[in-house]
């Protein structure tokens, strides 16, 4: 382990600027073990971040970013900026409540322009940001975006990079290329990447830069400004890239852990009044053997355990991604006709583990949310059984194809939604509150959460027969809990489970929350109220047999969601309610609140929210008091 | 006028075959007269199906799409498809109830594999439906998308031809490029497409497919198939393509008005087993001077009378895009940080009108909603105020970046949703029917509709100076009516505004149904019941001061909306009762019903709905009938 000498003396940008190259290369390396140091011990996105230190430390060398714009695409490899930008104090609650977030921040520093986390959004926000300052006659502020080489190919990133190509001032395209996606990369775009590669040597650039001026680009526009490049730039032109045709002067690729290259490049770039896309190749993880050699598992890891050269993934309970990947192959064993797509997320949703089982019907489409939906919705016009499995967050980008490629068709397209609720360390940018909201008015999907393993399997072989249309399955990204139940019934179409009695008062739970509902139950019941729990399993359509009954019985009846308590389940309930002329008012809905709810470990998220055991046990005991049905004893 | 001999016996594709070159080309031309007078009677997509006609014919000439697969990317070209697969007795009745859909619809026919309208899906389903045909052991079914110039820059198109590109099979796409997009072409990718020209020389295209094969292309994973290609497409073989680096052989282009010429290299194209762009020049409105000189206008004209060269548009009502087209012109002339923004619709939203005024200010970006709201929200962050012009339907292929690059930021980007509620002729596809459902979920998210002008003005006002988050109006496909009160008062954050005066129930209105809520009322009145009529104008935050006075007065309360019924405005008076522990049984709700509602006029849609007048009058006296209020004077 080095010391950290010169970044405990890094305090802002500025400082970088007095350091000469060696000294900057030794920050590198003091980021580099910083970085990892504490992502062993709080997990956090280590090999992205590892891969783009010397770029990072560039870019603030060459580039004054307290007024030029500097955004980052995904932002998941933020973390050498964040201590470049004087929050180095903050590292040490990595991805922890008030510590630092595990994506770009404006509330932490102006440094930071967007919250992302999100891929392919950088270069049209970069855009919009080119366009304002221009309207605002402050077009000397310089417009940089970092983007990696699996976003670029997003359809955002395309759409923006298409844009970008008409504009008519300074702006740079910093593609980051590690040859990796989270997992492999995907796509033809991704086979040229993989083709190309850098040369070192200036001498031959500088031979191929005239060869280069000779070959006039098909229209000739960009021949005028040619004469203004320095000879780096000229030497390094790609006319074959494929965002060539898309209007960019495509630069490279050059060496992205060469600190001398990169300063020297981007000081001649940065004069450029035209858009550019500087290609960058760097090593996913480098520095170190273990997270260079596998940058997959590496990606995000959990905590981990370092000892000489042997690393130790630290174990946490069993996944619900661990769960449905192993029930989803259990499905593909028992039916040919189901496929599975994933876009770009392999090892977070599971999937990996399936690909090698079932080559041929486990898909990997890159990061291109919109095109995997379509492409399963085509699928499914085939005759197969396709199963998206995708995070509640990420389907927020193929909302329109679940509409009318998918709902319209009346199409039985799966949805796997992991990660749905609230979702800890990666905070805001992550969390899958809005799903019910976005796919319940839709004409004959099917919604449906999972509490436990076992109602994840009953529920996927219930959609694996349901072809009267879309459905989907939300889970969280959790342990799986001690089954809720000792036999888990049969999914059947709008019926909730019963988990446990109670005679005073009622909980409906959305799925996993009917864990807290039994902690709240147990924890009433030693002061003698005794409450039913039902899992609800379904919010379209909700049990409204079940619903009606309570209500007939004038029971208090509590809905608890970890998704916005507006346009949720919940509201799912009282609208069945109000359809039919039943009373409401006894009816009390928790889920989370109309507010952001930043990083932190899900269970700080779940009590922020009010929906951990005892809110949920304090919300009933309040509906009693209100109601006045069982006063005394609480009183 | 033609005389139609060929098109009245034109049954099935089939019947294409038996015909000669000649008899071709009059069936193109017959074709052409049935379409132009048909859209002349009922309005309809013009230009772009003039533009189409020979391609289509030599697509079914070639290709035998009751196997084959044949996907339409949007799908307003489709109408000589229609012809052309047994469906010429439902043209008179083109856009209508029961007639034919405007867009392609498997209702009618297994020629339309799916009913599209919004751009950019055809390629990735139809990848889909080529690895579905694989894995079902269908291989031999050939599939084919065609895809106009405009929406294979969509990023969900680009999104699917960088993973078209990793086929191995037969895929083709053509691209039928027309030089428009519904207006002009956008982006730097349009640039190339404009630069390159049809080439009619065969011997020059084979001299030129002789240095094709001398230059080898980066990998040369393609040069082992060469050999097997025809000599049109060697020849015409196009490296340069901007989606020849996504992977797929580049092709042409060929004139698309040369039946013989596209019969041939389709043959030719047919056969290759690997992903094929055939890149086809079209002109769009073609046949007719009138639609060819002046292809934006007659895009998708309303009925016009034709006498001898003259065409007259038959004129409507004053809409509410121009209506909204004014007021943003008025705000803009006010306020010098107000930008506007459309996604490749600068006529429908009614932009082009302000385009020549604030040629600095007002954006179109091409078929790309994404895009376009991320560069507001740049723009945004630069202190500028965007307002991102776009239909309700369209704004779903935005919600992702809606919910991070807007709403999380806590920007105050404007959305103006044009063609909110049922849109009419356009169908299913086109209803703006769940931006309440989408959108209310976002903290801070400001929702609000336009009842008339003066409303819509006033809420304009509201927005340009509300800087505390985002904020979303909603106004219809529809004339705007007379001014629905003598004074409008200005808008005020979650107030709702008293139109006429009752007391025996009381309506709210989300916007444009206060219309009808008002028509109801009279009705109502000569029945002796008297009904107060309030505009609600906002969703998010709901009146709920107002509310809660009428819950206080046992008021039967009926909410209407143009909006699904589930998750839309009356869900939102719902929740604020809910919250607050007010009884809902006193509140019924009206809006869109849970299915599809089909094309038909406006109107005939609302009733089907139950929320025109009629059908408002008889949900209060159903209330009223319900509650006993007034149950005397209705018996």
């Amino acid at each position: 382990m080095s010391e950290s000498r010169l970044l405990q003396q890094l305090r802002r940008p500025e400082d970088l600027r007095a350091l000469s190259l060696e000294q900057l290369e030794q920050l590198a390396g003091e980021m580099r073990h910083a970085i990892c140091d504490q992502v062993s011990k709080s997990g956090g996105h280590l090999a992205p971040n590892l891969g783009v230190v010397e770029l990072t430390l560039a870019l603030h060398y060459v580039f004054d970013f307290s007024t030029d714009r500097l955004l980052f695409d995904v932002g998941h490899q933020c973390y050498a900026h964040k201590l470049a930008t004087g929050r180095g104090h903050l590292l040490d609650r990595l991805r922890q409540r008030d510590g630092m977030a595990g994506f770009p921040e404006p509330r932490e520093s102006e440094y930071d322009l967007f919250s992302v986390g999100h891929a392919g959004t950088g270069i049209s926000t970069a855009i919009g940001m080119a366009r304002g300052d221009q309207l605002r006659g402050e077009s000397e502020r310089k417009v940089v975006t970092l983007v990696g080489d699996s976003s670029i190919v997003n359809g955002v990133s395309m759409e923006g990079l298409n844009n970008a190509g008409t504009l008519k001032r300074q702006f740079l395209v910093v593609l980051n290329d590690n040859g990796m996606s989270i997992g492999m990369p995907q796509g033809a775009v991704a086979g040229y990447f993989d083709r190309i590669r850098v040369d070192h040597r200036f001498t031959d650039l500088k031979h191929k830069a005239r060869e280069v001026i000779k070959k006039i680009p098909l229209g000739g526009a960009l021949e005028e400004i040619y004469h203004r490049f320095g000879e780096m730039t000229l030497a390094a032109l790609d006319h074959q890239h494929p965002f060539h045709s898309f209007g960019l002067l495509c630069v490279g690729p050059i060496d992205g852990h060469d600190l001398r290259e990169l300063i020297d490049m981007l000081e001649e770039v940065k004069e450029i009044d035209h858009p550019v896309l500087l290609h960058v190749k760097t090593v996913k993880g480098n520095g170190f053997d273990f997270s260079s050699e596998d940058p997959t598992k590496f990606h995000s890891p959990k905590p981990f355990r370092r000892e000489g050269c042997r690393v130790e993934l630290v174990s946490s309970g069993r996944s619900f991604t661990s769960a449905y990947s192993d029930a989803l192959g259990d499905v593909m064993a028992r039916d040919d006709r189901v496929v599975t797509v994933t876009a770009g997320m392999p090892d977070g949703t599971g999937l990996a583990e399936l690909m090698p089982r079932f080559p041929e019907r486990t898909f990997d489409v890159g990061i291109a949310e919109s095109h995997a939906i379509d492409m399963c919705a085509g699928m499914a016009r085939t005759g197969l059984k396709p199963f998206a499995t995708i995070y509640s967050t990420f389907l927020q980008r193929g909302i329109d194809q679940v509409f009318q490629e998918v709902a319209l068709q009346g199409l039985p397209v799966r949805f796997c939604m992991d990660r749905a609720g609230v979702v800890g360390g990666d905070g805001a940018v992550h969390h899958g509150f809005l799903d019910v909201a976005y796919l319940r008015s839709f004409p004959k999907m099917v919604l449906m959460a999972a509490a436990d393993e076992s109602t994840l399997r009953a529920a996927l072989e219930f959609m694996r027969t349901h072809e009267d249309g879309p459905s989907a399955l939300r889970y969280p990204r959790d342990t799986v809990p001690e089954p809720l139940q000792a036999r888990t019934p049969a999914f059947e179409l709008g019926r909730a489970n019963l988990l446990a009695e109670g005679t005073d008062a009622a909980i409906l739970a959305y799925g996993f929350p009917a864990l807290h509902a039994l902690a709240a139950r147990e924890a009433l019941a030693e002061q003698g109220v005794s409450v039913a729990v039902y899992d609800a399993r379904f919010a379209k359509p909700v049990d409204a047999e079940l619903i009606g009954q309570l209500v007939a019985e004038k029971m208090p009846v509590l809905t608890v969601e970890d998704h916005h308590v507006d346009g949720g389940f919940g509201s799912c309930v009282l609208e069945a309610c109000n359809e039919r002329g039943w009373p409401t008012h006894g009816i009390k809905r928790l889920g989370l609140p109309d507010c952001w709810i930043y990083q932190g470990s899900r269970a700080e998220q779940l009590a922020e929210a009010g929906i951990d055991a005892d809110a949920i046990a304090e919300a009933v005991r309040e509906m009693l008091r209100r109601s006045g049905r069982r006063l005394q004893r609480l009183a």
